[in-house]
């Protein structure tokens, strides 16, 4: 697999210096230097002038980052900050004028810079390049559905094998286990396994509570594989659920397939959001959807467009979100369901395989 | 387990706000914030005035924060940024200098401080409460104690089941697993296994590649339970291993051992490190020892004091901190040792209990 790299956005990075009048960015965001060189570690600085690229990275990685940086000129660092490097490059070259990720940079990273470079112009810029991936390649898809596959084997497996009296956390922890034994990086965020009342809280982390019939079970699981992340949420439950909890599932479910149907190049992130809503709404439950319908994936488990209320920016063919409308009805439980979808021009494929019938076990 | 909350530093953190003559402390580092409220969600913020502390988070952490949070007045956005009504009560109480966290604060977050507030003094700080963490109370002791306990379990149940053949990858897995179902919350960092040529990168990640016989294998791992990290290396071997193996393995745990025998309250962080060095030295192994010779822990995996080269900070009694010198042939293999210690006023007590002898399986 070979994501976009540097080569492939030096047109747009070029036309990016010059509408800000740069003579250089300076990145530290490390997904984006990722994107831009593929060196997978966990400390590097990135400079990109209108000629060429420097990559600084600091002794533990001299061996790493010879084997996975291409296009750039490699910079590695043997003792004390890698920023200070940079600072001598950019000093060295007389660079006057350059941008940095306002998003990404830390107050005492842009003190540095500041406090160093007396004289030169510091142009904040956000998500610069979080802009240039929001359209995955189609290297990406093919790795994103990878990703996907693995993640919807993995909870079919673990979901065969619950059983009322296992914990929420023994659950959660079997999924991530199941994820690494079959080949992925780690689990893209904790995965959440929230039970009964606790399926109210959209941002539960699983308990030492064992698992009872008759109630609703949200699961909420991703993997990495290869550096791109899925994302996923069913509703389940072991045994009947009673009449209310199964019209808040058909509800949610209603919401999702609506929000998936208007998903098309061209439309705006917030009219899939007012879908979801609308069809919620209708069924009274507007007020128990706490969160956006939505985000982009990739690299990284939330990344750009979010999909919420007034949110316009307009969907594009390749990019890859996920829709996931819920209820959350505080004392009683909740519902989510979740798929990613890739935005096509003429609609979109949902990626996720995992049927969406409630799951009951 | 009580640790330390607001009112047991409050005598301090109005010394604080004297010294640098502010009307308050705007937190933002989450690790920080749940050391002095309790809360364990992943947004807020704290602001402390010398009178009282009020702790802002989204709508997603309002009965949580309710359980949770203790000695702060809570107030809970149901939408919108909760930076907004930081400085909302910022205004509202005609505060006029504010410090704030400089290592924790992004440049946005800064930058909204900033500009929100015209004419209001804003002074970085850098570690303000980290520095208020490095001496750890009985309670978080006792809590680190049973983290290091378990940790150590987990390790000694897992290396009996490893064979020839296992992948490294496969090892790291069952391994975070088993942390999890004996009750952690969840693995401290990536769990290192990195066997024969790989076990000379201090920072390996563990890969599809089978262990074999008859070579170095590092394995570093750590656990969290109830919040409170622990951090522990041992370098093991299926069968025998060959003299300079053997040889590297004894001086590095001499050069370990060493260094545990000088760690005291009042002593010099760089002093630690420095006979570490002084032992590999004699072994002419120095320049094959990379990094530094430990670092405190607690609810991070990585605290203060660093013990490194030129590090004046003295050694406090209450201070629990890793031991792990290493070295590392590339080419050939690396060992490294690690315990956590604590220190005392008449030395230290070593945490870890799990065995130093060579681990030959």
């Amino acid at each position: 697999m070979t994501p976009p790299r540097l080569p492939d956005h030096r047109a747009r990075l070029a036309e990016i210096l010059v509408e800000n009048r740069l003579d250089a960015l300076v990145l530290c965001g490390l997904p984006n230097i990722r994107y831009l060189t593929g060196f997978t570690g966990s400390n590097a600085l990135l400079l990109i002038t209108r000629q060429d690229a420097v990559f600084y990275t600091d002794g533990r990685y001299g061996t790493q980052s010879a084997q996975e940086v291409r296009d750039a000129r490699i910079i590695v660092r043997r003792s004390g900050s890698i920023l200070r490097s940079l600072i001598g490059s950019i000093k060295l070259r007389r660079l006057r004028r350059l941008g940095f990720e306002s998003n990404r940079a830390g107050y005492e990273f842009y003190q540095t810079l500041r406090s160093s470079l007396p004289g030169i112009g510091l142009k904040g810029l956000s998500g610069v390049i979080e802009n240039l991936r929001v359209v995955k390649s189609p290297e990406e898809v093919a790795a994103i559905r990878r990703s996907v596959r693995l993640n919807s084997a993995v909870f079919e497996a673990s979901i065969r094998r619950i059983r009322p009296g296992h914990s929420e956390a023994g659950v959660a922890a079997a999924i991530e286990h199941r994820m690494r034994r079959r080949g992925g990086e780690k689990a893209a965020f904790e995965t959440i396994v929230a039970a009964g009342v606790r399926s109210a809280l959209p941002h539960a982390r699983p308990t030492s509570n064992p698992l009872k019939t008759n109630e609703l079970i949200i699961v909420d699981q991703g993997v990495i594989l290869d550096g791109y992340a899925s994302d996923m949420t069913r509703t389940i439950a072991l045994g009947s659920l009673g009449s209310r909890a199964r019209r808040v599932y058909y509800a949610v479910l209603e919401a999702q397939q609506a929000a998936i149907a208007v998903v098309r190049a061209g439309v705006q992130a917030r009219d899939v959001d007012r879908e979801a809503r609308r069809v919620l709404d209708h069924y009274g439950l507007e007020k128990a959807f706490v969160h956006s319908t939505g985000h982009g994936v990739g690299l990284e488990i939330h990344e750009r467009p979010r999909l919420g209320r007034g949110e316009r920016t307009k969907l594009e063919a390749g990019m890859v979100i996920t829709i996931e409308p819920g209820a959350y009805l505080e004392g009683f439980g909740g519902v989510r369901i979740e798929d990613m979808v890739l935005v096509t021009d003429r609609g979109c494929d949902v990626l996720t395989p995992t049927p969406k019938d409630l799951w009951v076990l």
